[in-house]
């Protein structure tokens, strides 16, 4: 297999953490198959997850009235972001595949990685209003979320009490990912590893580990691509009536059902049953 | 109507903004009601998001393996978290409605009231294992949302590019209001203001000061209650089987469909239409 570019943008603040372990595991497995590996690791660097002026190197479009999408996209065309933001940019113009694992904070990203997304990923860099989802920016790499949650999986089901995981995953894996260009790997989740015992925390790293090894010849997730849309002001950017019907016999992507109004898929599953839950992810 | 304290917890960085205008309509409006409303300026305060170390004022009780949710959770019981999380904790006791009000970041929180409330909503203080959803510690309590997007409103039609807006709303309404027991109040949603025409803006905050005199009085969102669900690990927080052909032909809550397998029932609608759009909420 040719030699690609990996990056791995971390979130925890222990390296004794079960997604420390998770890291190293994907830094070993992707290094031992010749890949490189860089490693974006947030609370080391104390990444800064506020939008802010300070984004912006120099004057400002307009500093009456300060718009952060409108001012940082002018600062990416001028190369004038911050130094911390175009080195996260130069990483994902290096990478093939780009991996955030991180442990589930309230149904989502930690903070300080949902900053990393909000600052790094200007319009322009990820993104334009001609360039989105299946024709973004992003559409040669491949992404993925790989996190550890603090409730069980059965809390997750879309009968559990927490409702569906695919449908809390919408708006990152869609929204953000697949809204970029990104090509959506499964996501890797680790399900409430800091109550499990030690073996079937060891036994999610096997099963980790044996993912790793094929991870970047893994089919994407299929979502409902641009064409079927009409993709203007006056057509609203909906689902084109003379597709609609043609398509609701097929199912795109995991939690994509809602837009052809067919059921959401069951969740992926995994054999480790943890034992005990807590709504705070912690490992 | 008696005196009730309202906290708009408020999110954007130009005092020029439309969330600024919104937020003012809303502390005139509650104001001239006779309620005391406070205000937290995200921005303003420089809050940080990161959940760190710093958060907890003296020793840890497992230095070794830093764990934020259990460090917390010791640290409130032990009145040792940071005084920032403290003053906003005490606000929160305070407070019988709590407005957020933002900019939609990547169909979401912008990272700094991401991270108020991975790092106010500590365990404890705002859930515990047995208080949570319809049970939850703030369950005499009322929140919601409020916020301007970039996109239009019909690219947030189930039917629409960006897939529909009460999915993309499910993990902050159930999965962090409802999990603390809040009261859901329904969204207020500022259709693409940046590029709305000034009058289209201004019919936007009448609609919203209009509302703001009922508020208060307002029905919340409904949810499927705890009682439905086996709430122990042998049942796996599932909802029950003999209910489960009960409820079958009933709606609970606006974003809760996929629980009871029904489909989702229509986007609250708006009278304005806005004739422009960009991914990222300006403004």
């Amino acid at each position: 297999m040719a030699q690609k570019t990996v990056l791995i943008v971390y979130a925890h603040q222990s390296p004794g953490s079960f997604n420390a372990a998770a890291r190293d595991a994907a830094v070993e497995v992707l290094e031992d198959q010749g890949h490189k590996v860089l490693v974006s690791d947030l609370y080391a660097m104390n990444f800064s997850a506020n939008s802010t002026r300070d984004d912006i190197v120099g004057e400002l479009k307009n500093p009456e009235l300060f718009q952060y999408g409108e001012e940082t996209m002018h600062a990416w065309m001028e190369g004038r972001l911050s130094q911390d933001i175009i080195d996260e940019q130069r990483k994902i113009n290096e990478a093939e595949l780009i991996i955030f694992q991180f442990p589930l904070y309230w149904f989502s990203f930690p903070a300080i990685m949902k900053g990393w997304l909000d600052r790094v990923l200007t319009q322009g860099f990820a993104f334009s209003l001609q360039k989105m989802y299946n024709h973004g920016i992003f559409k040669e790499k491949k992404a993925m979320l790989s996190f550890s949650t603090g409730a069980t999986q059965t809390m997750f089901r879309p009968d559990g009490i927490n409702g569906d995981m695919n449908v809390a995953l919408w708006p990152l894996q869609n929204g953000i990912l697949h809204f970029c260009g990104f090509q959506v790997l499964a996501p890797q989740i680790f399900w409430c590893p800091a109550h499990s015992p030690a073996a079937v925390r060891a036994a999610m790293l096997v099963g980790w580990r044996a993912r790793l090894r094929g991870l970047l010849a893994e089919k994407p997730l299929t979502f409902a691509p641009c064409e079927l849309f009409d993709l203007s002001f006056q057509g609203g950017f909906l689902l084109r009536p003379e597709v609609r019907e043609e398509c609701s016999s097929q199912r795109h992507g995991i939690t994509t059902g809602h837009h052809l109004g067919k059921p959401l898929p069951p969740n992926n599953q995994t054999d480790a049953e943890p034992e005990n839950d807590q709504s705070a992810s912690e490992d």
